[in-house]
């Protein structure tokens, strides 16, 4: 893990150097590349997430079907090594425009000419710098690559960014929303017991305004709705630096187990990213599918399941990290009952029912993992 | 405009005596609200704003027609103010929930029994809420409703919230999510000159984090998009208060000038708002129909408009906030052309022309209104 941009950006141009190092010798241009098929994706039991196994892809210039991709990537390469010297911070959709255009070829003996875009779509720039994070092991926000910012956070813990000191007890109805890359946060104080994640922003700004982190000393986060990359990387440091029990906290449907799962474990497909970004430690508050009966929600407050609600389920019941016996009985209850129920379908013993609920379900150990 | 919750609790308790007086006096309980329907809305060509007209409706108990929106009316008035009273801050959804229950009439005369919902649907208590919203000139954010918060702001402002002071230019890489009732936020201090409203997140936190509002002494804010109730009052405070020009930069398409428009005068539908959380004199900076041409923006860079883009621009023509010459001819060469262009396709420029860009038409009045 780097420090800061300017150990990122010398990792980065050390993997250049190794690509022109071929050139100087004579020899063909190769990079070695860990690759992100899903044979290489291995569920590591102990560590409870998905990495990467041992293959790697060689990409060879002189290969034909590899040389465009060669070219995309060094290209990438290159604009994000110019972006940290020039001190700016592009969003992968600026390196899109930035490094697309149309590169000409005249062949004279063919009195032909040739026309090609670096690359037509930002599926294809994205890829590349997928392949730089895996290649090189510096994630994206450590290149200072700018992204949208989900999360904020209130509660018990003081950060320092570029030298200012934050105090996350002193933001009245305002919050804290998160920096793009959270590694680059420095925790000064740190007096929480917990961290509550909560799906809503609209129930993170109640719980926040009642008070509900000062008397329980937890923090409280959203990323209103599937989290953002450094929403989960915080937690993560929460979770690992300050061995803090972190609780999800959702709506009872496929979709909020799906958040509470990204949060654990992350996804299949970008399984690279989680061995830093999830918190395979994390326990599940929302609302289960036996909450409905256990709660006495009637079935005037509950919601019946979409086709695409079943179908989520019977994903989510593939998935390594809900093989445990509640996640199973869970699932396959909802899968026979097809109801799902919001949280705020608790208001229905009363406004602050939530706060019974909440405290019942963390005090009493009601979660399930 | 009311200065606190408890002062809400007034003005919506004094309504809810107004309606008992009907009882006491023996008469049938009869609710003025103000019409909300197409024909009551009226554009203020002075103040550029829509308004809600003279017109009001009579609710009636004793109508047949009326008298389960009556009940609704009542519930839901209890409901805000018993929230207000135990100091809780419900969502909308939430007072949906709480509401919702099966009334039973058993009719021994009949021997039957009427089974009934207070409501529904969400979209049942939501319009009672709007119907308490207008006829108590009490915002839902004055009564202490949680909703989402989507703004952010940093740069030269001190804010107060519940006695903590909030110094926007010491976030660091962070920003300051607002409050759900902007209203109740203190603005201590304040240095800006202007206000950039950025409609794209990512946007929002490289400008943030390439200072830019440090040199140009200005406030950043972002909504993420389509901007909540919030962010629009506390940007029009920002203009009215303060009377600091707000410049709004979007995409180049019809989706961003709507969130512009929105920003600018609210949408039709909700008129009864905008009087509150438009501001009129806002600009618009974002890339326009003409800036394809003035800045160089080749093919390879350009989106095909939808057809979807083309019904919102045709749309956006009728609207009484864009007949200025120069949105005219804009909104028509886009139909002409049938191009978008997003933020980041500036980068084709260099990935610090987006400065270039925002200073020359914000110091070079390039803006249009």
């Amino acid at each position: 893990m780097v420090k800061d941009r300017g150990e990122a950006l010398k990792v980065l141009e050390d993997w250049g150097r190794s690509i022109v190092d071929y050139i100087n010798k004579g020899e063909e241009p190769v990079m070695r590349i860990p690759a992100r098929t899903l044979t290489n994706i291995i569920w590591d039991e102990k560590r409870k997430i998905l990495v990467l196994g041992p293959k790697a892809i060689e990409r060879r210039f002189l290969d034909l079907n590899e040389a465009k991709r060669f070219m995309q990537t060094t290209l990438m390469l290159k604009l994000i090594i110019q972006s940290i010297k020039e001190n700016v911070y592009p969003t992968i959709r600026d390196l899109y425009y930035n490094g697309k255009h149309t590169m000409e070829l005249n062949e004279p003996k063919l009195s032909k000419s040739f026309r090609e875009n670096t690359w037509d779509e930002q599926s294809e720039s994205n890829a590349v710098i997928e392949d730089i994070e895996v290649a090189t092991g510096v994630l994206r926000e450590e290149m200072g690559v700018s992204a949208d910012v989900k999360g904020k956070v209130v509660g018990p813990i003081v950060v320092r960014s570029k030298g200012f000191e934050i105090d996350a007890t002193k933001m009245g109805d305002t919050a804290l929303s998160l920096p793009p890359n959270p590694d680059e946060l420095d925790i000064v104080r740190m007096d929480a017991k917990y961290v509550l994640v909560v799906e809503k922003d609209a129930i993170f700004q109640r719980l926040n305004r009642e008070g509900y982190w000062n008397s329980e000393k937890c923090l409280l986060v959203t990323a209103k709705g599937m989290p953002d990359r450094a929403t989960r990387r915080f937690v993560r440091r929460l979770s690992e630096d300050y061995g803090l029990p972190v609780y999800v906290f959702t709506d009872g449907d496929p979709y909020g187990w799906y958040i509470y799962s990204v949060y654990r474990s992350g996804s299949i497909k970008l399984s690279y990213e989680n061995e830093r970004l999830a918190t395979p430690d994390a326990k599940f508050i929302g609302v289960t599918a036996s909450d409905i009966s256990k709660y006495k929600i009637s079935d005037n407050y509950v919601i019946k399941a979409t086709d695409r609600d079943i179908k989520r389920a019977q994903e989510l019941k593939k998935y390594p990290w809900f093989q445990s016996h509640e996640w199973k009985r869970e699932l396959d209850l909802f899968l026979r009952t097809r109801k799902k129920v919001e949280i705020e379908a608790l208001s229905t013993h009363g406004l602050k029912f939530l706060h019974e609920y909440l405290l019942d379900k963390i005090h009493n150990n009601k979660w399930i993992e």
